[in-house]
């Protein structure tokens, strides 16, 4: 059998030949790979279809078996995103501000794509299209290493992929799939610096820190979204409602949703019924800290956990906190650096929180569900990095290619 | 005795302020600091005589002895470094391309400091204060560990910037030196991800080996340059050879000078001569395949081993190719992703060169040497990148900040 060594050597080299595909070329291949999906439905279902078979007699149920289904509504998005990414403009080559240097070199940051992407990720199959995308219109190959659960569907989508890149004329290699799930390939894959230019885990606590622990290479993750709305002195009542409800009705078990409310003490007595009232008909439980509980006695209380907990269900932490400093020190504290929102109309406190707050997205008055790299105009994501380094926020797939300095010259030496 | 653990924590808390230090704020202390280095010139001398003296005695000598040396000199430049950074222009809060989004939500994305830098470095004291500078410029705190024949040196220069920290109002542990200098300090630093953000080695191959392999948090490194002058079909030979010996011989020990030298064959009988005996006046030894030794009997025969070698010293490998495809190859099988030239006439061939060679600096016709912060005009920097993530080529106060999203709402959900 092929080793996951060799696969990445191949890979290596396909990210090579990617790195100067044309425009033309990867537009080629990801228009390819949309016609495919339509022309293939057929046997990429009938591969899920086993894929779902052995999760229900393995037992699976729940949100990991939903996740884990590919039916014709989620092709056709499939299929517009890579349309979409065909068209999008490219961003390889470009010249980042090209200047002359006293003695007539002239300088300046060409974009070029990160070589080979590491891709591990649990469950869902249209993550295998999406990241592949992304990574082809960067320019890149990618290693891709799914769970078992959905081998058969991922199979059976990579060999759609490889299909569209040959008709291209790029080599099939640039999306290639490490056949086996077990946990040993994960680990020699996270060894393989000298193949795998980036890796980026896509999946639980756990995965995240077997990761972090043993890559050589450098690693983008998202870690948990521990997401905190601040309702302000003098905020918007009705506004804070509506966005409390949003942030944590709308979809919970993401990682953009929101997992704490902090309150200012002055607001407490009239804001945090009204906003009880509206979490409550949705069915959301919360955990309030005493002073939050003095004032909505329906909420149970909160425990020293529920400040750091990314609940990904309709429970919400409530605390009453004295003004925004102690707000800045409880997010400080909690929060993990994924999206962070205040309520308020104040412009100096509004202008404070979007400078001292350390996360990827610092929102004034708008909903934490809008950290995302579609909502925030860049196409699709691979994913939300909360690492500072490289990219921090949604990662498109700008932030799947690097700069390199060029320079034109004309003799120049060191003197 | 205060542990690494708790002076990371503390580094963080500073960091936290220093976030948002004012652009005054940070040019007070660096102006501060550059006084101090002029007032205290005698301790600091001083302390570095010590240095000097357990060094002598511990038999060190040679090229690391001298680098070992703060003298009347060095101080100058240092002032002069902190003061041309005192002025340079603030970047900390600058937002790139603020738009507006269907929805009326104004995004962009604002820079910010990365947080901790922790800095494991050897030898050179002089390092402790440019890092020191650039770290504080761009809004940073940093957890300096030097090496232990320099440990008296930098204590005097740390207690120093530390002075100049506080007389500007900013937190002194912004600055702080791990006062050990034994291996356990180190695994123990690379271990505090919760506290250091982004870690950068400065050294040998097992220095950056030891901290690829243990670090939990990301690293930005230079490994070694094992760079590359292709002279092309057609090159013009006098700029080839005034670039070739700049590249070898204006300075030989640095990580931007030129190890190989790759010749066109068509050009080999004509140029090798003339280069060969420009290297031979300044010294160099030349190790050529059996091409170059059949036109130049003088060089001594390459093995394997040369052609990955970083010589850092007066010796330069020779190759003969059949054109720039074997160039290419040669390059993308033995660089180190430093710095690669190309000394050509030919558009198409020079433009070729530019896109495909994967190094941090990519010339056509001008000297690997070129190849540093200053020289391309970022002022300052605190080594040379060449992981592809973050930063990739000479690191100064922009590449130690990223971005985040900040977003202007007035109500915003997501539907």
């Amino acid at each position: 059998m092929t080793t996951v060594r060799e696969l990445a050597a191949r890979a290596k080299a396909a990210a090579r030949r990617m790195a100067y595909a044309t425009g033309r070329e990867k537009r080629a291949a990801l228009l390819a790979a949309a016609e495919l999906l339509e022309q293939e439905r057929g046997s990429l279902l009938a591969a899920n279809a086993e894929d779902l078979r052995a999760a229900r007699e393995a037992g699976m149920s729940g949100a990991k078996y939903d996740r884990l289904r590919l039916d014709e509504k989620t092709l056709v998005t499939l299929q517009a995103g890579l349309r979409q990414l065909a068209e999008a403009p490219e961003v390889v080559g470009e010249i980042e501000a090209m200047r002359t240097l006293p003695n007539g070199l002239q300088v300046g940051r060409m974009r070029v794509p990160l070589g080979l992407v590491g891709f591990i990720y649990e469950s869902r199959p249209g993550a295998t299209v999406e990241a592949a995308g992304l990574v082809v219109k960067a320019g890149n190959a990618i290693l891709l290493r799914g769970g078992s659960e959905a081998i058969r569907s991922n199979r059976a989508l990579v060999g759609l992929l490889r299909r569209a890149l040959r008709e291209a004329g790029l080599p099939e290699d640039a999306v290639t799939l490490v056949p086996t799930t077990d946990r040993e390939a994960v680990l020699e894959m996270l060894r393989l610096a000298e193949f795998i230019d980036v890796m980026i885990p896509r999946g639980g606590d756990a995965l995240i820190r077997l990761v972090t622990e043993h890559a050589r290479m450098p690693v983008l993750f998202h870690a948990k979204g521990v997401n905190h709305l601040y309702f302000d002195q003098g905020g918007d009542p009705e506004m804070g409602v509506r966005l409390t409800v949003n942030g944590k009705v709308q979809r919970p078990g993401v990682c953009n949703a929101l997992e704490t409310l902090l309150v200012h003490r002055d607001e407490a007595p009239a804001f945090l019924p009204r906003v009880a009232e509206a979490l409550f008909a949705h069915g959301v439980e919360l955990r309030g800290d005493e002073a939050a509980r003095r004032i909505v006695p329906g909420m149970k209380p909160a425990t020293e956990e529920d400040w750091a907990a990314e609940y990904l269900d309709l429970i919400l932490a409530v605390r009453v906190v004295p003004g925004i400093d102690a707000a800045l020190d409880h997010i400080a504290r909690y929060g993990s650096h994924h999206t962070e929102v205040i309520v308020t109309r104040d412009y100096q406190r509004a202008l404070r929180f979007l400078r001292e707050v350390d996360a990827s997205l610092v929102l004034v008055n708008a909903s934490p569900r809008l950290n995302d790299g579609f909502q925030l105009g860049l196409g699709a994501e691979i994913g939300i990095s909360t690492t500072k380094l490289h990219a921090y926020g949604p990662m498109g797939v700008r932030e799947l290619t690097t700069t390199k300095w060029v320079g034109l010259g004309s003799g120049q030496v060191r003197e």
